[in-house]
């Protein structure tokens, strides 16, 4: 493998050199003007780095979930969780509940599915085979899934022969697939959904995507979109944040018997909707400290702008990938289907995978080993969304770029 | 209602008087000797008020979770957790996941039980017949459920009764019905179960009780305990908290299809496995913020020790059961019957009930509403957890009971 060492890169480092210092000594990265103590920096696909202000909030002292202290709180997190996702139709429902982002998948499953009915994912890895597998427990029958070519997403015509041939009660976008850095169109697989089956609910899966990529719920016809607090959204893991439609609502509703109590839309909507008209209520406890960080962090991504966020991701995002094509390496999802928020990348042959990992880790960050089947171990992932990507004085993107480029050379030696 | 001014009482109020002061102007509470802002004394049975150790672990910097820094922190937790439930028994399984504590409902009707198998519940309010709608779902058939009489536990001679004339899979305890604030035997009956139908699993919510009153997971023959974080054990609200038993584990191994991604414990326990050994997994991202929040917990419960904690949590609730009633007040659970982490009590006649929470409310203290059905409008309740309860230089409990009073007295005039 060549290094190039051009002379934008040259500067770059010098000017990085001082972040990168302590990493030697100490195994931990002091981040300029925080209050955060100096740690390894995380720089996976989720849990990402956290503002401080993020960080404070998670520290609030408690509070009853029905105390005046809370709800505003929880009003305003649910009112912003429509921003997040576009939605500005009253009808549409935001859901927070205490969870990991999988939770998410139960809840299709348990109100939007019943036993029998026909679901079709579209997959682009890991995570949307796992979608598939939780709907098949709803459905009790198989579930239709139509894989895309690796590095790529499904093709539209692909999307339209699938549709065209059998009839769906749910058909699920993976947004991001978090396997392989992948990104799907959803806008235009949407619209191909609801032209050939208007009916089925359209499912979008944006553990990945909510925060860093565009998402339009009601100009698209989306039904259910779900994600989790630790990825884009910047908030310690702990949340299932998701956003239903109307005739998403209608049925999950229309359901006789509950077949889940913790992903039971019945009694959940009526607890978001006193909340966010601004009344306590009670299903099961809500994670009082999540809700706060994560009010504290849609403010700030809100003031930022959502499509600025974007933007600034983007530039992130390609100006990392344009650095590491240039030193030879191979990216595993190809340009054109690349996520912004993160990047799966193939060790290169001369080395030996894990050791690449277990001396960045040593140095200070920790990245993310593969996961897509069949090529789980020749690739290594890297996240850069919130705060590490857009963040005002934070240079970790250029300083993971920089670790790798410097460990890749040692590893070569 | 006659207010009995004794000695006693007079000295401790004035004893108080400096932290109850600044309640009247600005209603908030300043806790002596912490680090926590003024706040609203959050004094209901659960969420509870925090240890500022606790709080400073919240707002951890992010950590992966594979990460070396974290791997050690979730091994830790659920060593401790066994502690927690006094079991030695390696082949006991502990599991963390992030959750509100209902999940340990699905938990239980996922992976212990099948459709059309057979369930006892032994009631003593809200949360106990909750539990029981919770395992229909997943039964899809009836479950029986034994009713004690308001104020008290199912009577022994009703357990035998139940046990006698029907097989079951599962029988469910509730430790303590936050509703009623009722304990129940657990030993005692989980020992008659065990006499009579020994093949059942035996299931405890113990929600409103691990950490404040004694459980004994290995003496007592118990198949599966559930709580949450956010009661007795002391830390925010998103942790389910549970520990399963060998046959349990088998039974939900021996379970053909799943019924729940995320309460699926074929998944769920290789991950708790790995972490336990020291090494990470991956399943759905735990909530790494609020593992260690629970590790600062758990240490600072064993630190003091279980017995000494239990001791500690009964002599607070004794006292402050004896003020309430030597003000003429009268409790929802008989004393015999009453739990050591919250106090049931009903309104006196002569007062509007909602006015004195909202009066006692506005000077800086939250108490909680009833929600036992039919005298849910009667009554409210008091928590007195953790640090409230047994906290050097807390006198959260002494407060509440001064502002009771004093509310009264008020009211009545």
């Amino acid at each position: 493998m060549i290094f190039q060492r051009h002379p934008l890169l040259i500067s770059m480092f010098s000017k990085l050199q001082r972040f990168v210092q302590p990493i030697r000594s100490m195994s931990t990265i002091t981040i300029p003007n925080s209050k955060q103590p100096a740690h390894r920096l995380t720089m996976i696909p989720g849990p990402i780095e956290f503002s401080d202000d993020v960080l404070d909030a998670m520290s609030t002292p408690s509070q009853a979930h029905t105390s005046p202290d809370f709800i505003p709180v929880f009003q305003e997190v649910l009112q912003n969780t429509r921003k997040l996702f576009k939605s500005s139709n009253p009808t549409s429902q935001p859901i927070v509940i205490s969870a990991s982002g999988s939770l998410g998948w139960d809840i299709v499953g348990a109100n939007f599915l019943n036993r029998g009915e026909k679901t079709l994912v579209f997959s682009t890895g890991f995570f949307s085979d796992r979608l598939a597998d939780a709907l098949s427990y709803y459905t009790e029958t198989d579930v239709d899934v139509v894989k895309a070519p690796l590095g790529e997403s499904v093709p539209l015509s692909e999307v339209e022969k699938a549709l065209s041939a059998k009839s769906y009660d749910v058909v699920t976008i993976t947004h991001v697939d978090t396997s392989s850095a992948v990104i799907s169109d959803v806008e235009a697989i949407a619209k191909k959904i609801r032209s050939i089956q208007p009916e089925a609910l359209v499912v979008v899966d944006a553990v990945c995507s909510a925060g860093v990529e565009d998402i339009q719920f009601d100009n698209w016809g989306l039904d259910y979109v779900l994600t989790a607090s630790q990825k884009a959204v910047g908030v310690p893991a702990g949340l299932s944040i998701s956003i239903a439609s109307e005739r998403a609502v209608k049925k999950a509703f229309a359901k006789k018997r509950p077949t889940s109590y913790y992903a039971n839309l019945q009694k959940w909507i009526p607890i978001m909707q006193a909340y966010e008209h601004g009344k306590g209520a009670y299903y099961a406890t809500p994670p009082i400290q999540l809700i706060h960080a994560y009010r504290v962090s849609l403010r700030e991504i809100l003031e930022q702008g959502l499509d600025n966020r974007f933007a600034k991701h983007a530039e992130t995002s390609n100006k990392f990938k344009d650095n590491l094509e240039s030193l030879g390496l191979k990216l595993v999802a190809k340009r054109e289907f690349g996520a912004n928020g993160l990047t799966a990348v193939y060790f290169p042959k001369s080395i030996n995978g894990p050791d690449l990992l277990k001396k960045i880790s040593e140095k200070g960050v920790t990245l993310s080993t593969g996961i897509y089947a069949g090529i789980a171990t020749e690739y290594f992932r890297v996240g850069h969304m919130g705060v590490s990507a857009v963040g005002k004085d934070r240079h970790d993107v250029d300083i993971v770029f920089r670790l790798i480029k410097e460990t890749l050379e040692e590893l070569e030696k």
